[in-house]
C-alpha cells in the first residue's frame, strides 16, 4: 500500500507538541505529511518547519493559510493527493472545517469536542452518518483518553469483574490555570465563545475514561457549576453525581478554578473504581525514567478456605501516555480497512453531553442518554 | 455551686471510651457520676466499676438495669440527686428515653442522631419546646464534631473570610468495616432497625463539621445511596451534591462498604472548603506524641504590588480531638447558665435530613430546608 497523503489542519500547541510526534511515531510508507494549513501563515509556517525537522523530509510540507486565496484551505481540499487530514482547530470552528474536508472527499480525525454542543454535534453526526460514512469515508474523533492504553487495560480488568460488581466511582480532575499558561494564552481559550471554557476542553478527556471505564453506560447527572476564577468564565467548576445502568453511581469533580497551584498538585487527582471485592484506581505519574505514565494499582480482596476475607493482593501496572500516537496510528489503520472503532463520534457525543448536562443541572437529574437523542 | 448529680444512661463502646472519660476531664466539683443505666446489669456493671476507677471514687455509682423494677431506669430518674442525664443508648431506642427523662424533670444530653428519621425528630423537638424548654430544661444532641475545637477554628478561618468567597467544597468518609469490627458487633448496629445504617450512626458527624464549617447553609442535595457489602444493610455509601444559600456547591462521598481495608487507608479522608483566595483542609491525624489531632491547613494566594498572584502561603493548626469532652463540659456548663448554643436539637435535625436525604434522592434534588419543616 502506498503511503497516504496528510495534512494536519492547525498548528496549535497541540497539533506541534502532540499530532506531529504521532505522525512522526507512524510506520514508515503508512503516510506523507504533505500539507500545514493554519489561519496565519506565520503559526503554518513554524508547524512545516518542525515537521520537516521531525519527520527528516527533504522539503517542508506545504503552507496553507487564510490570507492566500490560492493557498487557502479550499485549495489544501481539492488536493487529490491528500486522503485525509487532522484538524485541531478552535472549538467552534472545527464543525465547518469537518463538513468541508468530508465534502471534499477526506478522511478526518478532528479533536475533541466532537462540537461545542450536543445539538450542532447531532447535526454534524447525522449528517455525516447520511451524506459522507455511505461513501466509505472515515471521521473520528481525537479523543486520545478513550484509546489511551492506560484505560483500555483498567477497562477489560473492570468490566472483566476483577473487582466484582462495580458499587461506586470518583474521578477527580483539579487543575489550576493561571493566567500565564500557555493553553489559558490561546486566544480562543482565554475569551471562549463556548460552553464550560476548559470544562468542555478539557472535561470531555476525563468523561471518556469514565465511559470507557466503567461496565454501565452513565445514564442520569445531578450537578453544580460555578465560576471562581474570573479569568476562567463563564465556568471553571462542576460537581455532579451520576448514575449508570447497572445501578453504580459515583462523584465527578471537575475544576480549573484552583486559587492557588497547591489546591491542584495536593488534590489528589485520579480515578477510582470501587467493587465488591477490590477497587483500581488510575493516576497520574512518573515512571523511573521520567517519562509520563498512568498507573493503574488493583487491590483485591483475598479470601481464606473458609470464604472469610484475610487480606488484599495489590498489582501496579504502568502505561506510558500515548493516546494520541495510538489513535492517529488507528486513523490510519481504519482508513486503510482495518477498523478497531475508536474514535466514534457518538461517544464523543456523549462526553460534550455530559459536561452540557452538567452546565446546566442545577441540581436537577439530566437525562444523559435522552440528552444525546435530542 | 454544689456538683450536679448526673447518670449516664447506656453503656456500650462510647460510654465507656468517650463519656466516661469527659465526665473525668471534668473540673472537680462540676459533677458528680451518681448512676449507671444499662438494660443488661453486667454492661452497668462493668462501667461503673470503671468509673469507680476513672473518677477516683470512695464507690462506683449506682447500677440501674431492667431486670429489677426496683433499680431500673424509672427508679433513677425519679432521685432527686440526680440533675441531668448523658444518654448514649441505641438509635431507635434514645427517643422515648430522652422524653422519659425530661418528664423525669432531668437535663438532657443524648448522643446523636437526635432521632432514627426526620419526623420522630420534629415530634421529639416539638415536644420538648412546648413542653420542656419553658421549664428551663436543657436538651441537648451530643453532636462532637460541632462543638470539635478544630472544626470552629476552621469555621471561623472561612467564615471570616481567609480562603475568600467559597465555591466549592468536599467531604470524603472512607471506610471500612469488618465483621469483626467492634461498633459493628453491637447487636444493634449488626442488624440496625433504622434508616441508612453505619450511615446515620456516622454520617451526621461529617455532615455537622460541614454545617459548621461553610458559610452557606445547606439547601438542596442531590444524590444516589447503595449496599455494596451485604454484612453493612441496608445502604453503606452515598454520594451527593450540595448547594448552599451562598451560591456554593460540593460533593460528599460517604461509604463504609470498602471492600479492602487499602480503599479506606489510602482514601485521602477529609474534608477541603475552596474559596476565590484559597482553600483549607481538615484532616485526622497523629501528633508528635501519636496523639490524635485534627490537622487544619490553610493555604492562600499572595499578590505582588500590581495585585497580581505570586505565590500562596501554609498555615498549620493541630487540634487535639476532644469534641466529646468539650461537649459535656459546655452541657454542664449550660445546666449552670452558661449556654454557649452547641448541641442544639435543630441543627442535629438538619445532619439527620441530610443523610435521610442522599438515602432517598435517586438522583433528585431534595430540599433540606422543607425536609426539617415537615
Amino acid at each position: 500500500m502506498s503511503p497516504k497523503g496528510i495534512a494536519i489542519l492547525g498548528s496549535g500547541i497541540f497539533a506541534k507538541e502532540a499530532h506531529l510526534p504521532a505522525v512522526a511515531a507512524l510506520n514508515s510508507g503508512v503516510a506523507e505529511l504533505k500539507a500545514i494549513y493554519s489561519r496565519s501563515e506565520k503559526s503554518a509556517t513554524e508547524l512545516a518547519t518542525a515537521a520537516q525537522q521531525s519527520l527528516n523530509l527533504n522539503e517542508p510540507p506545504s503552507v496553507y493559510h487564510d490570507a492566500d486565496p490560492n493557498a487557502n484551505i479550499d485549495a489544501l481540499l481539492a488536493r487529490p493527493d491528500i486522503a485525509a487530514v487532522i484538524i485541531a482547530l478552535p472549538i467552534t470552528i472545527q464543525p465547518s472545517i469537518v463538513r468541508k474536508a468530508l465534502a471534499a472527499g477526506k478522511h478526518v480525525l478532528s479533536e475533541k469536542p466532537v462540537a461545542p454542543d450536543v445539538a450542532s454535534g447531532i447535526e454534524l453526526i447525522n449528517e455525516y452518518n447520511t451524506t459522507y460514512k455511505p461513501k466509505g469515508l472515515i471521521w473520528r474523533i481525537a479523543e486520545n483518553f478513550e484509546i489511551e492504553p492506560a484505560y483500555q487495560t483498567a477497562a477489560k480488568m473492570v468490566r472483566g469483574g476483577k473487582v466484582g460488581k462495580v458499587g461506586f466511582f470518583n474521578a477527580r480532575v483539579v487543575g489550576y490555570v493561571a493566567k500565564d499558561n500557555k493553553y489559558y494564552n490561546t486566544p480562543w481559550r482565554t475569551i471562549p465563545d463556548y460552553q464550560g471554557g476548559f470544562l468542555l476542553d478539557g472535561g470531555v478527556h476525563t468523561v471518556a475514561a469514565l465511559r470507557v471505564l466503567l461496565p454501565g453506560t452513565m445514564v442520569s447527572l445531578s450537578g453544580y457549576a460555578s465560576l471562581n476564577q474570573p479569568h476562567l468564565a463563564p465556568h471553571d467548576t462542576i460537581n455532579a453525581t451520576i448514575q449508570t445502568t447497572d445501578g453504580s453511581h459515583g462523584l465527578v469533580e471537575l475544576t480549573f478554578g484552583s486559587p492557588v497551584p497547591s489546591r491542584s498538585t495536593l488534590a489528589n487527582s485520579g480515578i477510582t473504581v470501587t467493587g465488591s471485592e477490590g477497587w483500581i484506581s488510575i493516576v497520574n505519574a512518573s515512571n523511573a525514567d521520567g517519562k509520563g505514565v498512568l498507573r493503574i494499582t488493583v487491590r483485591t480482596v483475598t479470601k481464606d478456605e473458609k470464604g472469610r476475607d484475610n487480606g488484599e493482593t495489590e498489582e501496579v501496572i504502568e502505561e506510558e501516555v500515548r493516546g494520541v500516537k495510538v489513535e492517529v496510528a488507528s486513523f490510519l489503520d481504519a482508513i486503510n480497512g482495518s477498523d478497531d472503532g475508536f474514535g466514534e463520534p457518538l461517544g464523543a457525543l456523549k462526553d460534550v453531553a455530559f459536561i452540557q448536562a452538567a452546565l446546566n443541572s442545577n441540581g436537577a437529574p439530566v437525562d444523559l442518554v435522552k440528552l444525546v437523542q435530542q
